[in-house]
């Protein structure tokens, strides 16, 4: 019972390694940024050092290392083809097949966005429930979903990109993506943010939010919290159309349980409350009650997702 | 190689009972009345019944036969169970543990429009592709997703509801399922039926609908690719909202594939084509090239489907 894996959890500005029992048990985690330097060409080597690095230093046996699960921040194919990731500088990279001829390790990777979704089903928010839909509210908003026990990638890879589903009907400003009225726009921190300024030019009500040097969701929720009129306006607006969301989402794949996390989340049940009152309003009946709630793992939840993705696979083969 | 399967599809008038071999030849098909007095206690004897007599008149060896999978037309859980089926009369029934027990078979039941999906998977219109999203367009919509080569059937078995997303934010009519909004009271044959009528309240502008001594949606596209402007708007209006659920499809699952079914379908390419440019208006970019086709097997998916569901079943265990 020695076996053990890595997790790692590959982002734009640092990399998050653990290394995991197969039970689930985080025995040590690090953190060493990520070198983003001529298109990324040194992060798997640096990966790769790094973990080198925790095997001798803990005198493991390298036949207990079962393999290497690394989630990334772009659309992965089931093969673990990361179809391009600009936020890193790369071109289609088959992270799979380099990171095995380096390491001579079993390599399973994944979505950075469905391994935070498949950790939460393991460790998280979600671990008593049979599948699930991750709902990451953050800078932007992200997503993963787990179907019998595993993430679904998609064909482009781009499954659970629940940010980015049109939503927004009379929308006028262009999403990052080039679309108008994807729920990210509206539902994302900076959209959050960008929808209290515009209810703060539509009205003349007072609000708190008025005197701020700098309007953040966090603010937002908070004020709203304290009985702010435009602040609760802001939030209602946004729960809305999370809410139908999350009852398209239920209308198409009925997960048992959905999971907010992302820095947003921080608004805690207050936001889950009003997201599920709006739910509720739009759902198709059978799927009224699913659970909607809060995601446990924070930063750590990918890489949890990628040791858990590692460990499925080895028991496949 | 002489191993053989039935599929059989339970409708809420008919019953159609397949024979076939494993590699999808179908070697007979019937249709026997679906007989729902006394709330539907006859359905299952009827076709143990008729499936006994199959067998002797084709003078089969019962050790060929590898099973019988059945789709019914209500909620299925991944367990078999029918959570209730109001067209037949039934309340909550465990299918597979009740026929298992009167036929001795292997028995695998699923909902009826995963069925379809599954069969226009295996082989109808999606034969090549290795994920898709069935929307059937008829009376309703309904609709069945194939992931990894199996149906989603949802928590509540209510996956592939593509019918009942909320999608109209203006309407102000109350959907058979009473919410308002749901695709299906605009785009399934009632609902363009409606829309037209609406439409053609709304606009005194000329169109040989008024004439017509009864709209139907065959109607509304016949009319519309002769030229009628009307009758065009409301093709435009029903295929913007097919277009706007299929790129929500697309952001939560992304599929290979598109496969349009049901009798709205008879339209054709020119449906596919209308709902495709509408697609690629509102879909997040990387799956802006999903392909959209139109289902091949007609009313026999659904007995296709349930024989692959069996089959499927069968190399499991």
């Amino acid at each position: 019972m020695n076996k053990k894996c890595f997790g790692v959890d590959l982002g734009g500005t640092t990399t998050k390694i653990g290394l995991f029992q197969l039970d689930g048990t985080l025995i040590e985690k690090h953190e060493i940024p990520t070198n983003k330097e001529e298109n990324g060409i040194y992060i798997l080597d640096n990966i790769e050092a790094f973990i080198n690095n925790v095997i001798v230093k803990n005198s493991l046996d390298i036949k207990d290392i079962i393999g290497v699960g690394i989630g990334v921040p772009g659309a992965v194919t089931d093969d673990g083809v990361v179809n391009k990731c600009i936020n890193l500088g790369w071109d289609v990279t088959d992270v799979e097949d380099i990171m095995k001829k380096k390491t001579n390790f079993k390599i399973k990777v994944g979505n950075d966005a469905n391994m935070a979704a498949l950790g939460e089903y393991w460790k998280g928010g979600a671990a008593e429930f049979s599948s699930i839909a991750l709902v990451t509210i953050g800078t932007g908003i992200g997503g993963g979903i787990i179907m019998n026990g595993r993430p679904i990638n998609g064909f482009n890879g781009a499954a659970g990109e629940i940010g980015h589903i049109p939503i927004v009907y009379d929308e006028t400003e262009t999403c990052n993506c080039g679309k108008k009225g994807c729920l990210e726009q509206v539902a994302s921190a900076s959209g959050i943010v960008r929808v209290a300024k515009k209810f703060l030019i539509a009205t003349d009500k007072p609000s708190t939010l008025r005197g701020a040097e700098e309007i953040s969701a966090k603010l937002v929720f908070d004020e709203a919290k304290n009985g702010d009129i435009v602040a609760f306006e802001v939030v209602e607006y946004i729960t809305k159309y999370l809410g139908l969301a999350l009852a398209n989402v239920a209308g198409i794949i009925d997960p048992e349980c959905f999971v907010i996390g992302g820095g947003v989340s921080a608004a805690g049940q207050y936001l889950v409350d009003l997201i599920a009152a709006n739910y509720k309003k739009y759902v198709f009946h059978p799927c009224k009650d699913t659970k909607i709630v809060l995601a446990r793992l924070g930063n750590d939840a990918g890489m949890y997702g990628a040791a858990k993705l590692v460990i499925d696979s080895s028991k496949d083969s």
